[in-house]
């Protein structure tokens, strides 16, 4: 097959082209296959790795806290001192500023907002919800369960374009210091999802030096890959609450981890940090909520990884697991598609995902073709506030869940639809 | 010491008692005492009785469900079909009406009120947040949590009188049938917090068959000792849902249990179950708050117990250690203020608590006098809305955590207060 960039082809290559790759399509049709690449969750193997943890509490003497608390009582609110210590080391936040909640930082991120909702923030006037329609800013393409926090609760979405060192913080500044209305922001600030993008020292610099136009905003900084680096290069992110310090800005964040994607999701712990102001607003409102979470499973992960050394030694393996599917799909992908000038990818250093941009408009028509054969690819749009792509281009890559022969198998799909859909536009223009 | 009632002594029997209950305070005052009744909490035997299941789930193999599904790792919203199975069996609800929610029943209540706040009812026209000021109707004594949460959230408590067969039906009908702005009711139905009142038939059909004005009115049915027998004697409550069926009304129903009494409070197992349409209302809402709870430790519970007979042969185990504890209360509060027709109590058949009543105004001393001592109880009030108990009379006594011997010593200095502050009362009216 030629190659050169489509936009160069003549009508004649186009249509060969397409008849090529509509004949591999048909090919691939034949074998009935069902694929899936829009799990962005952890493959069996990666499980295993964490299953020592499950034998780790097996009587009552594993029980008991350091402060000789039994675990399997009622007590304490907000997390084991030494389950604090654990993530306190890990991601360099002081103890005091963590609470361990429950087994889903997503969760944890929902209950923050719905009490920004109804009881509102610490220094704010009002609740959110008193003060008619409120706005958020959501870096695109991103999280798409963000997107559908805001969605549920009515809250306008505000797009905001991600370049490759984070949030474009000009619009941000733009939005969040003139207008009142806007009272947060969804990031992932390391390894971003989908792009896997780390934001810069200059844009967590800018985030702590925000000086939003609402009183009541805050900063949604959900560190859901803090330690989940895929080569051996740590790729650093700059302290946010060590920068905002400086600028008297804590307060504006409301800090989020996990380990659902270090041991088990769902029945991993979830953290949110956040500066003394804000706890001392949130923790009665909790205490209304809740007598406590799961602390033998804290005690579980306590006791597993011993310290924050022990996550970072187990995250080696995980990577060790993931790479070789990440560099499959990357890899096929620039051997299929290198040459064409139809689309291109990120090559994360971390995080779950490939953020892979198709011809503009093409996006959708590649997940129909891809669904035709049996792989099922995240819809088109998902990674985008209401699930509108305005380019119609994103399409967000999940390779952790299939084994990597089938991570081939899907990838060479994947560019058999891309160079269909692409071969279809260009073909427009001669009509 | 003189037997009989204190409204018949003269000034100088009462200053005889006066005299008498204050020396013998005196003496438990130089114990240096630190005792402790106001704890609704599992004694660490009742715990060590479920200890084997910590061991239950020990590696991967564990970990499937009987869909095949990998319990570690993400799906399953609303919980494991053997998990659902095993509380319909045990509470007699549908499987499809079920719901397995975190670790806290408390915390599906809150939940469930701030989905009501923010995005109202099934069948409702508005969320409960833009109807202004509502109501919940209170039984009381009552659960202090329940109460605390409308508090939290602004809203207006009525006090509902208990009787013995549970809420004051006519008082429930008059405010929920008239007034639109009360939204709900907080119920205890059985082994009742803290009267240990089990709903008669009648009570439990009227509330079945209550056509509330408010058509976004739902009954918080807080069934949270619903296998809490302390004796073999089965009390029965009665199928609310299966009674709604009749009056069409199963929408007003949300029901809660949870197994944080059974086997580990904090790491057990909350449930929520309602009418398909509330369902249908509610699971899009909680897909946006979480992807699913700890289905390890739904399978935890599964593997233990295989079955509701498992969960009630458990129970009896606890019976047998809650019983002793229970009586030694009874009887010694019987021994030491029988004849004095200052105080009654109950004689709770399960459950977690016994209520007493002191004279009316003495609550308070009676708390404070324990206190100088080194006794805590529960503060007075604490089982009414605002903590505003209007006799001033009613104690709250949790017997299930203290030690049998160390509850004799707690309730004999408990008898010495109330009449203390009998006795005190009483000398008033000679002035």
């Amino acid at each position: 097959m030629i190659v050169k960039p489509f936009n160069e082809m003549t009508k004649e290559e186009l249509e060969e082209v397409l008849a090529d790759q509509r004949a591999k399509l048909d090919a691939w049709g034949e074998q009935n296959l069902t694929l899936n690449l829009t799990r962005g969750k952890p493959s069996q193997a990666q499980l295993d790795l964490s299953s020592d943890m499950l034998g780790v509490i097996s009587d009552r003497g594993d029980c008991f806290s350091e402060t000789g608390l039994d675990c399997r009582n009622y007590g304490i609110l907000d997390g084991l001192p030494e389950a604090k210590r654990l993530f306190s080391e890990l991601l360099g936040i002081p103890e005091d500023m963590i609470m361990i909640l429950g087994n889903s930082s997503l969760n944890a991120m929902y209950d923050a907002i719905v009490r920004c909702m109804l009881f509102g923030v610490a220094g704010g006037r009002e609740p959110w919800f008193r003060q008619g329609r409120i706005k958020f800013l959501c870096p695109t393409p991103g999280y798409d369960r963000h997107f559908t926090i805001c969605k549920t609760l009515d809250i306008e979405m505000i797009p905001i374009r991600m370049t490759p060192e984070g949030p474009d913080m000009d619009a941000v500044y733009d939005h969040a210091c003139s207008d009142p209305s806007v009272k947060g922001i969804w990031c992932v600030p390391k390894f971003s999802n989908p792009e896997g993008i780390t934001y810069s020292d200059r844009v967590v610099e800018q985030f702590a030096a925000l000086k939003p136009a609402a009183p009541d905003f805050r900063i949604f900084w959900d560190n859901a890959y803090s330690v989940h680096e895929l080569y051996d290069e740590e790729v650093r992110l700059a302290d946010i609450f060590e920068l905002a310090k400086k600028y008297g800005t804590e307060d504006n964040i409301f800090y989020f981890a996990s380990t659902s994607k270090i041991t088990f999701p769902g029945s991993g712990l979830a953290i949110m940090a956040a500066s003394e102001r804000n706890l001392d607003q949130i923790r009665p409102i909790l205490s209304t909520q809740t007598i406590g979470y799961d602390k033998i499973n804290q005690m579980r992960h306590v006791k597993y990884f011993g310290n924050a050394d022990g996550i970072r030694k187990h995250m080696k393996s995980l990577a060790g697991m993931l790479r070789p599917k990440f560099e499959m799909v990357e890899d096929t992908l620039d051997r299929h598609l290198s040459g064409y000038d139809i689309a291109r990818w990120t090559n994360p250093k971390g995080g779950y995902f490939i953020s892979l941009y198709v011809e503009k408009g093409c996006a959708r028509r590649v997940y129909q073709l891809a669904r035709s054969v049996g792989v099922a690819l995240t819809p088109a749009g998902a990674t985008y506030p209401y699930g509108r792509d305005p380019d119609d281009s994103n399409i967000r890559i999940a390779p952790t869940f299939p084994e990597v022969a089938e991570l081939k198998t899907i990838s060479k799909i994947l560019c058999n639809c891309i160079k269909i859909a692409a071969a279809e536009k260009y073909l427009k223009n001669f009509n």
